[in-house]
């Protein structure tokens, strides 16, 4: 019953060298930090991303209407730019429904950025996470910006993925080397999350970099189609943050050639950053808030890449499906629930459904299994439900994790 | 800080008398009994409703792509015939993706209905509730059929909700009267349900009954239209179970005026209706598995009723909030983030959230509240959430119920 690590399936995988140690400093030219500002009691609160030349850029923003006051900015100035060279995070406040002030303090948080570094203030990105609904402590903000040092020469990735945290209870990272005509480039990340929202605490944010040379609308195209088949699948409890962004910023400093949708190797730098983008988000699914499992949901066999999605999307969201998970109850009947709920277009009469190896139902009717396998394959740490639903040929994945008592726990008490 | 009892606002409301002690059998001529039949092991497992004379009926099905059985067949002959005279209900066993034999069993069982009640098989309905993916014990069935005793006399209410339940902790009922050109009517309803979906237990089944006479696709309307602003907007957990089902059945034996769409009195027997539906609506959302507490969600100032039940229904299905409730923890940023991506039409300068009587937001800004008093109002058996959009005039109810350890408790632990 051992199971296979969990990749997306990608032809051209097999031309990626994955670096699960590896991370935004994987590539070349960028440098990366964290300190202490005093906005979260003791923990680092405040981290910096930079690169010794602008990079072409990309972002990808969360669709909620209450978008928060740094993507604001970010989101006007990087579609009309197109390139960063610096980035500022800070966690413990959101700077979320802050309104005119807030805008203001993430203009001002820029504006600090780019004196510290040097640049246009074009050039910076910010990003908040933590509290919504509190204003940005600007004075301990600005003391903390003037606190970076050596940011040409630090490469501490480390305390970059800590400094973004909030409730994660893990550094998450990952990296991919490839060669682009010859040319060794790398693409490396960082993220936070824990709950899919956790608001308070707002949410997910995703680095991605790279020192592959990258045209900024065909980067942009890559990065929001590696985000709807990765961090767009990923879902704790449902709720859409009013902060998620992913950034991508890709400084050509391999040397290889410029990429865009026009070059024959373009397929094989978008497999590398769905690869980097996939594993994030399996682990911010695996960090889910009380998560004591990963879920991966794989439907294939749908009329349609909409269809699979909305049948992944509804099992992985099925609160009864992922606490049956938790209590290794090999629920079927809940699995097949949520698909026809889905909205996706199904034939009930055509369906399969495992649970790992184990074949639960076919064509719609329920099979006899063994139990006991099914529990002992339950209390393994990753879990795998495949729904086949044999009517044509587009598949997705989904992930999540289960719903624990701690989940309850934690969102219960937490303003408390 | 006493809350009054929630009701849907409707301005023919003051010409309806409220019954809530009565139930199916308040209006004249139906019957309605409950035994055990020995699907479930002591408890009463099997139900049955009658009327003197052929009803007028309609019936609204669960949108599930995987329906049960039963559903099939009711559906087909309701939409031709528009009239039942009886109604069987089983526990225990949900006759659910049983595929072609199960079709078999759902038709052989309005067969038994019928020959017990010495009536035409289209008369009949039949439904199931309980355990997804197992056949009906047609043996056992077919003894309880025959055991069905003085169903021309035999008012027993009580054995009938009892008989449908499944993890219901309560029993579910409600009626109302008025008049129709001056002649008293009654309308009438039981319900199970206990999460939105419980499979394998499936799930939520309302019954209607009425003395008014309505002209069949008239009375569908009324119920279609009813449903979609009382059943279909508690959310337990968001999960549509295969079985839900609401039936109505009009009998004109209070010998009033025959209703339909153009009668001057309609619009009150439908207000009468949707109080009905909307009292078991909430009797099942107060009754969610696990639930301390009773949730409402009002939007109003909505551009439209259905951005107003979007915004509605995000809200109440969010985990974050329920779980918060649950807690006792006025998060309101929670609240305003479900809002935020619900896919509801917001400008999110405008608006403003209350919790009771507390206003927490004001144009998209939080307020300074009183926290003790907020924390007070959240340890009542009914919250009251109103968010105004400030945009339109259209508004909407959504009822649902906190999420807690015994949520998780129950499913995890629920076939094991």
């Amino acid at each position: 019953m051992h199971q296979e690590s969990i990749h997306i399936d990608n032809p051209l995988a097999s031309e990626i060298e994955e670096l699960p140690d590896g991370g935004l400093l994987s590539p070349q030219g960028f440098t990366a930090g964290g300190l202490h500002a005093g906005i979260k009691k003791r923990k680092l609160d405040l981290a910096w991303l930079y690169s010794q030349v602008p990079a072409a850029a990309a972002g990808v923003y969360t669709q909620n209407a209450f978008k928060a006051a740094p993507l604001v900015v970010n989101e006007a100035s990087i579609a009309v730019e197109g390139s960063l060279q610096g980035v500022l995070v800070n966690s413990g406040v959101a700077n979320a429904c802050t309104g005119k002030q807030g805008l203001e303090d993430a203009y001002a948080m820029r504006r600090l950025l780019a004196q510290r570094f040097g640049m246009a203030e074009h050039l910076g990105a910010v990003l908040s996470t933590g509290v919504i609904g509190e204003f940005l402590p600007m004075d301990r903000l600005s003391a903390g910006i003037a606190k970076i040092q050596a940011f040409e020469s630090l490469r501490d990735g480390q305390s970059f993925e800590e400094a973004i945290m909030t409730t994660d209870t893990v550094r998450k990272r990952y990296a991919v080397s490839m060669t682009i005509e010859g040319t060794r480039v790398f693409i490396g990340g960082a993220a936070k999350g824990s709950g899919m929202i956790h608001p308070n605490m707002a949410t997910m944010l995703a680095f991605v970099t790279t020192d592959a040379a990258v045209e900024p609308s065909s980067l942009q195209a890559a990065l929001r189609s590696a985000a709807q088949d990765t961090f767009n699948m990923v879902a704790v409890d449902g709720d859409t943050s009013t902060n998620d962004m992913v950034l991508a910023m890709a400084n050509g400093m391999a040397g290889a050639a410029v990429l865009s949708t026009e070059h024959p190797e373009w397929e094989k730098f978008c497999a590398g950053l769905q690869i980097v983008c996939g594993q994030l988000a399996k682990q911010i699914a695996r960090d889910g808030e009380g998560a004591t499992k990963l879920i991966e949901v794989w439907v294939k066999g749908a009329p349609s890449e909409v269809d699979a999605k909305k049948a992944a999307k509804a099992v992985i969201l099925s609160s009864l499906v992922k606490s049956a998970i938790f209590g290794t109850d090999a629920n079927w009947g809940r699995i097949v629930c949520a698909v026809g709920y889905s909205g996706a277009s199904v034939d009930p009469d055509q369906v399969d459904i495992y649970l790992g190896d184990l074949q639960m139902m076919e064509n719609g009717m329920p099979l006899k299994f063994d139990e006991d396998a099914a529990k002992a394959y339950l209390q393994e740490s990753e879990i795998r439900i495949t729904i086949d639903l044999k009517v044509g040929g587009a598949q997705a994945v989904a992930w999540g994790c289960d719903l624990t008592y701690d989940y309850v726990r934690i969102n219960a008490d937490y303003r408390s």
